[in-house]
C-alpha cells in the first residue's frame, strides 16, 4: 500500500497567483468592456535580444547537423557558458570561483527548490518575512514544519519580519537557525542588502555555523554602486552560502529558462556525529543524479548574453524595466502612498493605505482603475498591508496604469 | 549548525559511467593510435530531424518578436504539445486521457528521480535487476534503504532479478512492497514486457495496492506489434500507474531536453490514517512549485514530432538505430556470444564468455576490439557477467565494431 508524502498535505491549497488569475476573470467576464493593466506577477515583456535569438538560432541549425550535434552534455553546463560565467559576473568584480563550483540548470525556482534536499530535514530554517514562497513551501514540502497556524505562519520555521518599521532589514533570529534564506534585492519588497549588512550576515553564518541561501535573482536591477552583486564580494562568504543566479529577469530568460547556482569548494557543513563534509559533491551528485543538462541552443543563449553585442542589448532593456520602475516609484508617491523598494530591484512595494488589507487593496485597485498587482499577504504574514508592483510592463501600459491610479482610486 | 542529508554518504561514490570514461583515457594514452568505437552509453548520433530543427527556429525567431515573445508558460506544458501528446501517444491506441494528466519536464531523468518526493519515505520499494540507476539512487538520496551491502544491494531496498535464467522477465517479489519500479523496453536488458505480463502486474498492484512507476523511454523501439506501448492500454492500470515517456530516444533529445509523465486523475494512495488520496494533486503541486516549465521553443520542437513530416523523419531514425541492433546482435551470435535484446529495444544485452566478470569483459573489450560498451554489473548486482551493447552509432562505425568484436576478441 503506497503511502502519500503527507507534509504535501500542509501546503496552503490556493497558491497566490492562481486566486489572483481567478479574481481577474471575475472581474473580466463582469466588466468586458474594462482595459486590464497587469502588473502582478513578475514576468518580462521585452522580446529576447537579438545577440541571444542569434546564437540560438545558429545553435539549433547545428543540431541538425551530422558534426555540429550534440547529444547528452555535462549535467552541470558546457565548458563555454561556466567559463563566460566565471570571467563576466566574478572575476570582474574580483570574485574568484572555479568551474567546478558552477552549476548550469533550467531556472532559478528549481535550484532555490531543490537544494533543501541535500540537506537533513532536522535543520531549522530561516526566512525573511515576506519572501518568494517557494523556499517555504519546499520545505514544507520536505517536512522541515508543522503545521500552518491561525497567524499564517508554518509552526517550526523562523519569520524574520522586514517591514518599514526596520528599513526592510531584518534582525538576526533570535534562536538558534541551522539554515537561512536571503533574496537581494528582495522579491517582493524591493529592498537589498548594502556591503556592511552583508558582511554581518557573512559574519554571523560563520560564528553560528548557519548556511546562507542567497537567491540574487534580480542582480543586473542593483544601481547603487555600493551594493555588491555577488555573496563571494564578501569576505569569508565561499565558507557558509551557496548563491543563486539566473537569465530569468536578467536576460528575460523566462520562458526560455537558464539559471545557475554557485556551490564553492570550501562551503562545508557537518554530519550528525559533528564531522566537517564539503557541500560541493553533495550538490554534484543530487545534480549529476536528477538531472540532464540545460538544452543546447539555450546555453548558447546563455553565453551570448556575455558578448559585447549581448551586454549591451540587455543592459538596455534592464535600463527600461528600471526606469518603469522609477516611473511607477514616483508616480505613487505623487498619488500619496507610501512606496519603497524599485530603485535597485524591478518590484515596488507599497503600503496599503488607510490599513487597508492587501487582498482588500487588490480588489480595490482593480475595480477603481483596473489594474492588476500583488497583494502583500501572498509573501508572508508580514507582507500584510502592503502590495507589490511589478515594473516589467510596456512603458505606455505602466504610463496608463499610474494615470488611472492617481486620477481614479480614491484614497 | 547545518546539517547535511546523511542517506547521500550511502551512495556509491563511483558513478557507471565516469569510470568508464577514466578507464577508456587510460587506454587512449596508453594507446594513442587506437581508434576507440563507443557502443556504451546510450546517447543518440543522428542530427535532429529538419522538421524539429525548423520549429525550433521559427520559435526562437519568434522570441525575439514582441509580438511572438513568451514569458512563463504553464508549468505543466503548452496546449499545444499536450494536445499533441494525446492524440498521437495515446488516443491513437485508444487510450483516454485527459490534458490536466499531462505534465511536460525537461527529462525522464528528472521525472524518475523527482517522483518519488511525493510519497513517504516509509515505502518499501522493489526494482528490477539489473535496471537504470536513477531508479535506486534517488531511493537511497530520500533515505528509503539503509547501507550497501557487500551483495552490491541497498538494506531495504526488495531486488527482482531478471536474467537468462527467468528470460528476463522478473517473479513478483515475495514480500509485501509499495512502488515497483518498471522499465519496458528494458535498460539495460532490452527485454519487454508484453500485454499479459503487464496484466498481470496491473492486476498484481491493483490487489496488493502497489504503485507502479512505469517508464517507457524506448517505446518507439518496439516493433513486435503485441507488445503494448503505454500501460494504460491494460485494463486498471490508470489507477495503478504512472508512466514517464520522453523524446531522447525517440527524436534524439539527450541534447535537447523534453520529456513527460503521466499521472491519472483515478490514481490513488493512501495516507498514514488509511484514507485514499488522489496523487495527481501532489505531483502538480510539486511541479508547478518546483520547476518552471519547458524552454517554448523546445516544446515547438517536441511537439513537431508529431507532424506527418516530423514523424516521417523520427521513423527513419528509430528504423536506423533498429538496423544497427539486428546487426549487432546477429554479429555477435556469429561470434558465438549469447545475446538477448536488440529486437524491442535499442540495446543489445550479452552474457560475457566463459563466466567473465563483467568489468572484466569491459577491459578485454577495450583492449582486443578496442570498443567500448558497459559493465552489466553496473546496472545493478543482477547484471552481473552481462555487458551492455547500444545501437546508437553511425552504421560504418558499428559495422567496425562487429567486425573487431567476431576477428580480435579471443573468445
Amino acid at each position: 500500500m503506497a503511502l502519500i508524502n503527507e507534509h504535501y498535505l500542509k501546503l496552503k491549497s490556493g497558491y497566490l497567483f492562481p486566486e489572483i488569475a481567478r479574481r481577474v476573470r471575475a472581474f473580466q467576464e463582469q466588466n468586458p468592456k474594462a482595459a486590464i493593466i497587469r502588473l502582478g506577477i513578475g514576468d518580462v515583456v521585452l522580446p529576447l535580444a537579438p545577440a541571444i535569438v542569434a546564437a540560438m538560432e545558429a545553435a539549433v541549425r547545428e543540431m541538425g547537423q551530422t558534426e555540429g550535434f550534440r547529444g547528452y552534455g555535462p549535467e552541470q553546463g558546457y565548458p563555454f557558458l561556466i567559463d563566460a560565467i566565471l570571467q563576466n559576473d566574478f572575476a570582474s568584480r574580483g570574485v574568484k570561483l572555479k568551474n567546478t563550483e558552477i552549476f548550469v540548470s533550467d531556472g532559478s525556482k528549481c535550484d532555490t527548490g531543490n537544494i533543501q534536499e541535500i540537506f537533513s530535514t532536522q535543520n531549522k530554517v530561516a526566512v525573511v518575512d515576506p519572501v518568494y514562497p517557494v523556499y517555504v513551501d519546499t520545505n514544507v514540502m520536505a517536512g522541515r514544519t508543522g503545521e500552518l497556524g491561525s497567524d499564517a505562519k508554518y509552526a517550526g520555521l523562523v519569520y524574520m519580519p522586514a517591514t518599514a518599521e526596520n528599513n526592510f532589514s531584518p534582525a538576526f533570529p533570535n534562536e538558534k537557525v541551522d539554515i537561512v534564506y536571503l533574496c537581494s534585492p528582495n522579491n517582493p519588497t524591493g529592498a537589498v542588502l548594502d556591503r556592511k549588512q552583508l558582511q554581518a550576515w557573512v559574519d554571523y553564518a560563520r560564528k553560528h555555523e548557519t548556511l546562507l541561501l542567497f537567491d540574487v535573482a534580480y542582480e543586473a536591477y542593483i544601481t547603487n554602486p555600493d551594493i555588491p552583486h555577488s555573496i563571494y564580494e564578501i569576505e569569508g562568504a565561499e565558507e557558509v552560502a551557496i548563491e543563486f543566479r539566473s537569465f530569468s529577469k536578467t536576460a528575460g530568460f523566462t520562458g526560455t529558462r537558464c539559471a545557475y547556482t554557485v556551490v564553492p569548494e570550501k562551503l562545508k557543513c557537518r554530519d550528525s556525529k559533528g564531522n566537517s563534509v564539503p557541500v560541493q559533491p553533495l550538490w554534484n551528485r543530487r545534480h549529476t543524479t536528477k538531472f540532464n543538462g540545460v538544452s543546447y541552443p539555450i546555453q548558447r543563449g546563455a553565453e551570448a548574453c556575455y558578448s559585447p553585442t549581448g551586454k549591451a542589448q540587455i543592459r538596455e532593456q534592464i535600463d527600461y524595466y528600471l526606469t518603469n520602475a522609477r516611473l511607477i516609484r514616483e508616480g505613487l508617491k505623487k498619488a500619496g502612498l507610501a512606496v519603497y523598494g524599485g530603485e535597485n530591484a524591478p518590484y515596488i512595494w507599497l503600503k496599503t493605505p488607510q490599513g487597508m488589507d492587501s487582498w482588500s487593496f487588490f480588489d480595490k485597485l482593480l475595480n477603481e482603475a483596473h489594474v492588476v498587482g500583488t497583494p502583500g499577504a501572498g509573501f508572508g504574514p508580514s507582507g500584510e498591508g502592503y502590495f507589490r508592483l511589478s515594473a516589467f510592463g510596456i512603458r505606455e501600459k505602466v504610463i496608463e496604469a499610474i494615470e488611472r491610479i492617481q486620477t481614479r482610486l480614491q484614497l
